[in-house]
């Protein structure tokens, strides 16, 4: 069969990427019915929360003692040095909307967005490295999306400018490059049974439990509509 | 106000609790209602992928280069080695139930448990492992409940004897103990604010994770009635 | 050929371990020369520094993500729980004669004790955890002069009680047992090629670095001797 | 004072630097006195097995949880991509002088060159990453005399081509940069007194200790005259 492993798994997700479009906050950050925009302020503080990590747990991919393979290392490290800050933009697109970046900072992430986070840096650590490209699959996959995404938050909450939305605007550009970068790099660096499993458990569990958040995230929106603080804060000392 | 912080912890996540027993696997296994012992086995499946890493995270939550409370690290070891097989109930009970062991141990937990897992082990080495003493408040305080279960379990499934459910009833005597234990730990060990909010975020987060296992167990389980096999397999090498 | 694996690893290491004892610290603390008793002391502050990570890299033998073997894992965790608080000793030993045991704590170690104590932690972690029993074979297999030197060194210091001595006599009493236990538990647990050689390059990369703790020891009392200060602080803040 | 906390640094380590130029395979390299070609073979061989940790240790001081300065991020990660392969010009060198490269790749390190991995390895992921730059400062530090050394060993071997000593004279070329940029760094990113401590623990441990791998390669060096193999093999399976 001549079809490459990279597509065939993109094939294998599509149904869990479809699921993703349709949790409730995708469909109410799309459509035409009013939202309030703490649902996209919600989207923004747990966007910074796992965004923060991902270059750290890219980076930790050469964790693995027996790192033999220099491509592989060189690639994890170049991609690692590029998603410095990313989470940046998030803090820096929700100052704009009136929320301190150092109460973001020190807020509590939700119990889905910790559990996101947890199982990437298990798996580069503890488990196969080259995994982590499953990740990059679906995540840096959405050039068909992206654009349609700023389009549509520009419009729904009369923002003008792309700078305001910048968490956004950024990833629709850089991930024009990074989905084709990604399913190269599973064709490169999956070579083995071994790896190829690794790489398909990665993008089933993340794109899963990222499905979760988004869960998670809507209900935490109903929640702050029902007088719950927005931002979650730790115990008082 | 003189109410221990393991006790406001555990009042605070009573709700979660409650939610717990309510998810569309537990009620299933506990109601009168008729259900296939394929969600039993699926339930053992993930509590072995689960359960298998109990050891090993309770034993590197001495992994933090400052650790200087000598108490709270022996204890950590003694706990780890009490847990260290307790995944091999699991496997035999399955293998009572007619699935391989080897089938079992290389199979493919559900992206939920990976999450769950992966959390932990993050948050021991990277996190706060004072923390982990959160999820043992609720993992092992069962005592109110396990005893019922593991009796429910029986006359459901017509199962005679103990060892045949030996993963629950394993549970259900240690957890007499293990209850009060993580309720003392909680108290004597984490006693800084930032100690504090670990056990709490760990508490919350896991008790959360569990809830979407187990209903990834059901979704699971209405797979395998349409005919999906119950024992996830790898790819083909 | 009959001879044991542990027993052919102990031959091979034999004229490493006459150099041991042939330093020029071993030579001074054994002899009828008299010596500073600031060269105990030294000896003192660097076994704290060593030994107060025994415990920690013992149990972070059970780090790898692949670890199977049970009885193995359970016998790193109880070997780490009796290795706890042996480094207590050596501050009580330093207490009685007159250090504070603030500024043992605080001091810096010298260069080669923290190579020494790097290794352990990089092989148990990176590279082989069953390597770490070779660190055992022969520090913990000292029951043939354990007691001699117990009794030499109270002799030569005027020492009348053994407690305060404890760093050496409680090893003198927890090695009759502990060099057996050592040897059993490399013939049981190293098995394969790969195991075995992670042993015996344990066995000799730390008994080689420990001589090198050994000559840095007396490098440092002599500088002691010309003034310098005999705990070495860290830089003032 | 207005010395800057580096050159202080430096200061502070000459006498250490000096010493590492009188061990006695500099002395050996460097004199006019015939000498095997065997000891650059040697030095080669252990190089290639320090130097080829020399990039992950580099990329892994991101491991660090709590990190939160970017800027040290990035340039861990740029400088640790410019280490990627530097190992590899040892190998081809060895390769020009008849060693093959398998029986090199698979050849045990002494136990002076595992330490003084081990101990990059255990600072970077259980102490203060930042401390690494205190590596930096002597090992590229080298601008001084890096020219020099491949002019003398060039003329002292027969050497005609610099592709012949790559290893030595892609240092010499590089270090000219690399020298004022690990000064640079140590000002720019080592500001409170925990990290310029650790900066300074890691300059005389890891000077130190390379100082022992310089000795027992020559120890090595003698071993070899006297018949044992150059190459230290493991263990025949």
């Amino acid at each position: 069969m001549s079809q490459k492993f990279s597509e065939a798994l993109r094939d294998e997700i599509a149904p869990l990427w479809m699921r993703m479009l349709n949790t409730r906050i995708y469909r109410a950050l799309m459509s035409d019915d009013p939202v309030g925009k703490e649902l996209l302020a919600i989207y923004l503080v747990e966007s910074y929360h796992y965004a923060k990590h991902n270059a750290q747990h890219q980076a930790l991919a050469v964790w693995r003692a027996e790192l033999t393979n220099r491509d592989f290392m060189r690639e994890a490290l170049r991609h690692a040095i590029e998603e410095v800050d990313h989470d940046q933009l998030a803090l820096r697109d929700l100052e704009k909307m009136g929320y301190l970046r150092a109460a973001v900072e020190r807020s509590v992430p939700l119990p889905e967005t910790q559990g996101f986070t947890g199982f990437l840096y298990h798996w580069v650590t503890r488990e196969n490295p080259v995994g982590r490209l499953g990740y990059s699959l679906w995540a840096e996959g959405t050039q068909e999306i992206g654009p349609g995404i700023v389009s549509r938050l520009k419009e729904k909450f009369g923002i003008k400018d792309n700078k305001e939305i910048s968490f956004f605007a950024a990833h629709a550009v850089l991930d024009m490059r990074h989905g084709q970068e990604a399913r190269d790099n599973i064709d490169r660096f999956a070579v083995t049974p071994d790896d190829r499993q690794a790489v398909r458990t990665v993008a089933t569990t993340t794109l899963k439990l990222f499905i979760h958040v988004l869960e998670a995230m809507y209900d935490h929106y109903e929640d702050v509509k029902q007088g719950a603080p927005l931002i979650r804060s730790p115990l008082p000392a």
